[in-house]
């Protein structure tokens, strides 16, 4: 026996989400239908509308539903600092940790040439751009402290390099092979404080 | 800084999910915004089809989109056992722990008066009517093995004293406090062949 077929197509879709096994789809499907319709209901509303209308801002690429987002707008903000992640979470962890007041560019991945993810896929055509407009005076490139975050690190500074623009990177303060997105906020403070000329070697 | 109105919204309505704090909703939101927003949308259409379409069986008062479930239109399962359980979690439990070929009732939920949780609530009166049809002899009262649990199968005991059927409990193989959902199948099988007259002391 089982549940009835439209019950087991909801949990299974459920475990598109990230760390939800059988186990736990069953129970959030239980908890759903049993308890709470209304939660569920919203919840379909709103990612249906998240899915459809959050995109790519035009200027960083950061998850947005607006043309441009809040940061590239804004004043308060330097435009002769850029710092390069990885990621929307790697940005919001840099805010968080708080003192640094340039804007972003976001990669949304690093180049991976085993699973086709070259440099066009992260945007680096657009980043070169950006910086070839003339404003930008130093690049902090942010990825990730991994191999694959490194190399795509190396690989953006020989892009840029033609460029008049400084390179840096994160202090590693990071620890290495570790994820920006889950370092603690004075760690992250004091990696960018400390961060280094880039050369690329 | 947090992320754009849109997704902060999306993060809030996860985590309406049993088990998802602010972490996992945020870890949710970038996984199906950056890298399965296909999977995102079949959750979306599942879940809106389930939440419109899946109700309680006519008979049984298990989860299904059809009129009638399954199991209560089976002819291979016995009209003269009915087995009554707080979920179709457990009804689940129960039948993947095999053995058990009657029929079920369930309550989804227990009593629980200082929620407002009364007999009607949780379907006494419907049960109360199908076992008068007068094909049941025997009533397994498979409520957990909680306070409440064991209240409700009393208060349904003394429901039933006037009709002409046995009544019967599982056996305390399953352990005190738990939840049947939880139980292996050995366990539980053991316990239903276990099974004690009740007598609503
Ligand atoms: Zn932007
Ligand atoms: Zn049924």
């Amino acid at each position: 026996m089982s549940f009835s077929p439209l019950v087991e197509r909801l949990m299974e879709s459920l475990r598109v989400l990230p760390g939800v096994g059988p186990k736990t789809a069953q129970r959030m499907a239980m908890h759903l239908l049993e308890r709470d319709r209304e939660g569920g209901r919203r919840l379909v509303e709103t990612l249906g509308v998240a899915l459809e209308q959050v995109g790519y801002c035009r200027r960083c690429r950061t998850l947005t539903e607006e043309d441009v987002c809040s940061i590239c707008t804004s004043v308060r903000r330097d435009d002769d600092l850029l710092c390069v992640v990885e990621s929307p979470a790697d940005q919001l962890a840099i805010e968080e940790a708080g003192g640094y007041r340039g804007r972003y560019f976001v990669l949304h991945g690093h180049l991976s040439p085993l699973d086709g993810i070259g440099p066009e896929d992260i945007g680096l055509d657009q980043l070169e751009a950006r910086v070839a407009e003339g404003a930008v005076e130093e690049v902090v490139l942010a990825t990730n402290p991994t191999v694959e975050g490194e190399a795509t690190a190396h690989y953006i500074a020989a892009q840029l390099s033609s460029l008049d623009v400084r390179l840096s990177r994160l202090a590693y303060g990071v620890p290495m092979g570790g994820e920006l997105e889950y370092v603690d906020g004075g760690t992250l403070s004091r990696a960018f404080n400390g961060r280094l000329p880039f050369r690329g070697e």
